[in-house]
């Protein structure tokens, strides 16, 4: 808790980065630079997920992809994201808002192509069942046993 | 949508504030200035709640509570906020993150205490049956007929 004693208060600046992304190791490479500090778990939540996510120049969010059953919220806290749906892509300054609505089929993600790093604040919440949607690529993310586990499209496993 | 079309953003500028607080009217004076732009309702979220929330100096938050089974994060964005707890008081800078997890019995609310305006986030999820607990003043909000309403603490309705 950061210095803070007694206070349910946290410094982002003092949690250790998580760099990359999980997925099946061939779809990794371009969020191999993006840092994730995870806010919300720290802080005792449980309900809902809050990452402070910092990015460098050519580094992008997450394959682009929609949930079944969670809600997603991102705002830009510094520099320039470009947001990629299925409308194309716009620009996002600092300040500005996206929201992803549980069961919308329109991939999302944020990519950095800018010249300078970039830093957003993310919130996702928690639901049992919830699967994910990649359109661009073959993966996807289905409930089994209690939790999310990647497959082919076909349902194959990686 | 503020001017992005087809595009599920936000300009948080475009949102009309709600000023004041919805607490029975004598308890309301700490909240006139305050003003919340609420950003996930308009993006189509109904899981959770994030409002930006502009504090003028003297400004408060809410009264200070804790929800039964609503998580609660926030995040300073601009300015200066002091944090008051059961701890006492702790002051949060531009980037300070505190999370109130659902359950813990320890009321939290935000003041400024500065001279000059402060801005933050807010998100809380949405649970049935939450209740809230004021330890400070002779209110509670009771879940009754699928909603909070507000009674006294011996539980007559206000």
């Amino acid at each position: 808790m950061s210095g803070q004693g007694a206070f349910p208060v946290l410094d982002p600046a003092s949690v250790e980065p998580r760099r990359g992304a999980r997925y099946p190791e061939h779809l990794r490479a371009a969020f191999a630079t993006r840092e994730k500090r995870v806010l919300g778990d720290p802080l005792g939540l449980t309900n809902f997920g809050v990452n402070l996510v910092h990015m460098p120049p050519g580094s992008e969010s997450a394959l682009r992809h929609w949930h079944t059953r969670e809600d997603e919220f991102v705002i830009v806290i510094e520099g320039e994201l470009t947001l990629l749906t299925n409308a194309g892509e716009t620009i996002l300054g600092p300040g500005m808002a996206a929201g992803f609505p549980a069961g919308k089929a329109d991939g999302h993600c944020l990519v950095n192509r800018s010249g300078r790093d970039a830093v957003y604040l993310e919130v996702g919440d928690r639901r049992a069942g919830d699967e994910v949607t990649y359109p661009d690529v073959d993966l996807a993310a289905i409930w089994r046993d209690g939790g999310r586990v990647y497959v082919h499209k076909d349902g194959r496993h990686y």
